[in-house]
């Protein structure tokens, strides 16, 4: 199958068409098939046995017969195919073989230092995922779908100018994974990946949705009419580096302005914790504090919640989004920065857009990120584009 | 064929599709469309003919022959049937007969008051459609399209809280407008419709892009991943009431914080002029002012654009848009709004997201409204759905 989708043969219309009609996991017969797509039955005829051969679609039971023999259903085969799904971060790595759905088999987590650079990490992640196809699930690998904590120009899988990825920028990363796995790479920012991820698992039907990323930096990952929005360049959804002309703080000045990660992000809690005489080195300090229930760490995430919330104000006027979602360390260390981003967002903005908003924390939490991947990743191998291409070289064996 | 749209008729899956390929005006032959598509040739010829007999296609020459009767090749044809689009402003309505790629044919452009109110200002405006329709282009009427100076509810053409439109608030535009045109009526925001009309006759395939309309208040349309963004409620794009927390002015206290409307709109510009002793009274003498190149009416304007290029500095990091549209009379007024603009813009988003950005003037003018209101309700009308609808009807007559 790898090699069917890399053949490069003319393409059979209608397969993939066929094939993202299944994908919502209901089983249907041919006839059906034909007359909902309006090909002709002895096209969709071809092209499901090209499907079933190739293990994208499995026989899922006979339908009610109305004499004679009873007509075969056919349904989408999660199982035909494995991805795997890598979440790249500061200090941590996650690699995960997934299905097709974007289920996932089994996973491994390993600290790392993102400045290590790319060669180095990239062996040890693509050593790990190896290991794991060894166990989890039995198709072929059909694609690896990677988040990375940084700006990617999306069509080359490139980082474009990451602020914490030192050695990393402009890396052809699909070209070095594709070295050892032969197949589509697809590269995204770790906070778009967030995004699907938590719109998959906890949002389906939402089709306006940011997820708001609050850790070491702040990012957004931005579903539009049912789309997650790269931009022209790629780099839509940086928050961070919104600026935010005043804290609603007592003792800053109100002439001041600042990124919003200078303000909100981890490391400036924790350096605003260390003004105060507190020990906070980062912002797994401040999480800790703040788990510990300490008075100033809990003030300063909840004013770093409501610099968010400024910014926040700003985007719901001007996409009108259904749901926020926050997560990332910070907002997962309690309820404080939800209610920061609560506070000011539903005083700032207008009534219209706020009035069936739900700001919530992140249902799936770190998990969202290969879960998120996954999606990518098999959103792409399973186009109607790439059907079409896989089940023509597979009906032309 | 207006019946046929409304005739509830089981579709006839593979006629939309058909037509949405040929909608590029490229004239295919049958065997062409049948190989493009997928679908069985006879299922093409049988659409193909519903769509001819229509006049939502047309023949378009013969294709070379490969031996015997030349085959003949069809292509779209825009003439087969009208639109009706309405601008509303707060003083001026154009009304407008296009053809179904949203050609103008005719239009006719009169002084309102907005605050006339709903029924006495569409009985004006849909006798002059009539009057239009009696001489401009010969199809049926095949919908309504109608931009509005306020927040809209797309779902169902709805205005509100529309702040300067009084009396219209949560009033059934279109089923008002369907007791005089029983036909398919769309309402939308007058800012997103400009946004839609610029995109198509200036900047066609560029998927990312932003109209700011400056004039007597402030909005946007947004254009993200080649769609246009309603949000969930539909009130995406309200720049207006986006706060501002200072201005770069001198005079202003740097704690002041309002709205972007209270501080750059065409009213607000003329508020600070007459508070500087000049005779300003509204936008309009603004725009005079500024055309006669007075100094303080040009620093008023210049500062404006300052804050409005502090939100699209957001706007830019949010969205990663290509082109930034000035429209609106304030920006037509001359080079100052948008020299204000660019200046902040360029100082404040991150350099990856303004690399390759465009800040320009409006190219189409006012005369994008008219067109984004027809195409409009030219795609919805043309939706694959409908032409499936529309291609059965036809066949079984």
């Amino acid at each position: 199958m790898v090699e069917a989708l890399r053949a490069g043969t003319a393409p059979s219309p209608g397969a993939g068409e066929i094939f993202q009609l299944l994908r919502d996991g209901r089983a249907r017969t041919k006839a059906e098939l034909a007359s909902l797509t309006g090909l002709a039955r002895s096209t969709v005829a071809l092209r499901v046995d090209a499907l079933l051969s190739a293990g994208l679609l499995a026989p899922a039971g006979e339908a009610a017969s109305t004499g004679g023999r009873p007509p075969v259903r056919v349904a989408f085969n999660p199982a035909a195919g494995r991805t795997l799904a890598v979440d790249l971060g500061a200090t941590h790595a996650t690699v995960a073989v997934a299905d097709l759905a974007g289920g996932i088999l089994e996973s491994r987590t390993r600290a790392i230092d993102i400045a290590d650079g790319p060669e180095t990490l990239l062996d040890a992640i693509l050593a790990d995922g190896a290991a794991l196809l060894e166990t989890a699930g039995t198709g072929p690998l059909l694609g690896v779908g990677i988040g990375v904590p940084g700006p990617v120009e999306h069509s080359t899988g490139r980082p474009t100018n990451p602020p914490i990825m030192p050695g990393w920028d402009r890396f052809d990363i699909p070209g070095y994974v594709q070295r050892r796995f032969a197949v589509p790479v697809l590269v995204d920012n770790d906070v778009n990946i967030l995004a699907l991820g938590e719109q998959v698992t906890s949002w389906p039907g939402v089709d306006d949705l940011v997820f708001v990323k609050v850790a070491t930096g702040i990012g957004a990952g931005i579903i539009a009419g049912g789309e997650l929005q790269r931009g022209a360049q790629g780099s839509a959804g940086d928050m961070g580096h919104v600026q935010v002309p005043h804290g609603t703080g007592g003792e800053r000045d109100p002439g001041d302005e600042r990124d919003l990660e200078a303000l909100a992000s981890g490391s400036a809690i924790a350096a605003s914790l260390r003004a105060q005489g507190l020990e906070a080195a980062n912002s797994s300090d401040v999480v800790s504090l703040v788990r510990a229930g300490h008075p100033a760490a809990i003030a300063a995430t909840r004013q770093a919640g409501r610099d968010v919330g400024e910014v926040l104000a700003t985007v719901v006027n001007l996409l009108n989004p259904s749901i926020i979602v926050l997560g990332g360390s910070i907002a997962r260390a309690g309820e404080h920065l939800l209610a920061g981003v609560r506070e000011v967002v539903y005083r700032r903005s207008i009534p219209l857009a706020t009035q069936h908003l739900a700001i919530v924390q992140t249902q799936a939490g770190e998990r969202a990120a290969v879960v998120g991947a996954a999606i990518m990743v098999a959103r792409e191998v399973l186009s109607p584009a790439s059907v079409d291409a896989y089940a023509a070289a597979s009906a032309a064996r």
